[in-house]
């Protein structure tokens, strides 16, 4: 059931490290991705995939995390994602890639929840730096990172009040997102 | 299963008009998109719900249909979309909602499929005829329009040839969307 899924696909942002990540795994994933509509099917997003401890550590240090929790500097040593998928935009394909990053993104991570794993998408990016490291060359545009692996914690949905969508956490760890109502977000039923 | 309704969610241009789609169906489709992530949890994204058959056509006459097929001006009577979701940005709320409409595009035409639905995101849409039909202010910029129905075609995936990307239709009308590999989409692993 698709509503289960979607419910169960929150942004997780600590994680089981340990808890590893297949090659295999990651590539299913972006298969999803592949398979899902295109803007005029020009398919100009490309992915960099890691399950690498080392890379992983590396690429760690030039994402920031959760900019609402400003006394949380993101998570520490031995809940930080097992794995990342990087997706570009290759620009020799196309200038424009409208809505193909959401749909690949969001392809992706329900993949990633219907695994038993989940994710973040991070935008928050030394973009320079990263592309330092996989030498990248100008074509390539880093659009996202996407962060993945086991969650480590509990993220819940509740209702917006005064307007108030920042996310926060309890004294329990837990996460807790403001979602406006329906109500709020269809302006018009005809 | 993901994967089975990620490849039968494609982009459908011609549906069985006459199946109907009710209000509570298209606002469920909608709090799909609702429970999905959005970029800083802003949620700045709204939506206009037309199920009715003369706002219907107003819409229609708005939309441009499949760039590549140059012979074809989209569905005919009879083959039209029976519902339509028009995605909207609230500016008031944020400036930038990064890639929260594929995201949003993705839940809503995924929940779609599962029920037996299908759609397409259309981007070439005259935004300024669609805000006067429906008095929308300045508040609001129109994003895209998803045309959804009962799907009455078959669309198959094929692999991309000589780098020609583009779809077409065989000569039973079956719609052709030639696929990139994993291969060409993966630029590393690590």
């Amino acid at each position: 059931m698709l509503k289960d899924l979607i419910l169960r696909n929150r942004s997780y942002r600590r994680f089981y490290q340990s808890e590893r990540i297949s090659k295999t795994q990651l590539m299913e994933w972006v298969d999803l991705a592949r398979c899902s509509a295109s803007a005029r099917n020009s398919q100009s997003l490309k992915y960099i995939l890691s399950n690498d401890i080392g890379l992983n550590a590396e690429i760690f240090e030039l994402l920031s995390w959760a900019g609402y929790l400003s006394n949380w500097k993101g998570p520490g040593e031995g809940e930080q994602p097992s794995a990342y998928i990087i997706m570009l935009h290759d620009t020799l394909i196309t200038g424009n890639y409208l809505c193909d990053d959401g749909i690949a993104a969001q392809s992706i991570l329900l993949g990633a929840v219907e695994a038993g794993f989940g994710g973040c998408i991070v935008y928050t990016v030394n973009r320079n730096r990263l592309k330092e490291i996989f030498k990248l060359s100008d074509q390539y545009e880093i659009i996202q990172v996407l962060a993945l692996g086991k969650p480590k914690e509990i993220v819940v949905l509740d209702e917006v009040k005064n307007d108030d969508i920042k996310y926060w956490r309890d004294e329990n760890q837990v996460h807790h997102v403001p979602k406006r109502s329906l109500e709020e977000i269809i302006v018009r039923v005809n």
